[in-house]
């Protein structure tokens, strides 16, 4: 299995615990090295606070257990194309690399929507790679939204 | 003075406790109808965590306080143009309307360089002005900077 392979699945595990607790089920992991330092999912829902997304308390972890607001040489494995906002975290961090599943047509901040990553203004850009194990992640949130407007109608 | 001086000056106050733990003087208040309900100061530096950016302290705070990640109708007032991360937070969150004092040419997401707060790719628009104080924010950052070269010498 490819290094993306393998880290992507800790990702995709960090996303069902937000299905577990009826969120949007997206989830994200922190690699230094060849080993993960934090893990998040996404907790908007559950929380009702607007910022938590699982890249931003992927983040926050890993700057709190590393100490330090610069994140250099750290890769960031995520179930989804980031949104503006944490795209730009990713920035602010200083993280080298992002890696996500599926892509977010419509808002997502690596290519689809504006080039956040790899072009946002600092003296610093993140490389990325997207699509790696992309059915699955997209599989996720499509069920996701279809059990969500099965329960609705 | 106008509504818009008002509430930055309240903006302006946060910026001043930024600098008062030595971190870049940036401020921000959350205002629903005539009232401030959360404000927030940078505190990166002082945290060591990325994403503690003013924006982000009042929006989360906010979040709680109303108990609602969607906040709708409200205000926010910035002393600087926020960044992709704080632009894409104040449109995740639903905020109406953005007030900013000083532009930040380089990575503003109001207009400077990419429109987050009003093309986000979400079913959501905010509105926003900038300009209002501008000098006294500008010259608040401006100062900081110049006096960390100093120390630096």
């Amino acid at each position: 299995m490819t290094r993306e392979k393998r880290f992507m699945r800790a990702a995709i595990k960090e996303a069902l615990k937000a299905r577990e607790i009826d969120d949007v089920p997206i989830g994200a992991v922190i690699v230094m090295g060849d080993k993960i330092v934090a893990r998040g999912y996404n907790r908007t829902e559950n929380s009702q606070v607007a910022t938590r997304h699982a890249e931003m308390i992927a983040i926050e972890k890993a700057c709190k257990k590393l100490k330090s607001r610069r994140l250099d040489g750290a890769e960031i494995y995520i179930t989804l194309e980031p949104c503006a906002m944490c795209a730009g975290a990713i920035a602010n961090a200083r993280i080298k690399r992002a890696v996500f599943g599926a892509y977010e047509k419509k808002s997502g901040c690596a290519e689809s929507k504006y080039p956040v990553l790899s072009d946002n203004g600092l003296n610093h850009s993140v490389d990325y790679l997207g699509g790696v194990e992309e059915q699955t992640c997209a599989a996720l949130i499509k069920d996701y939204f279809r059990k969500k407007r099965a329960e609705n109608v």
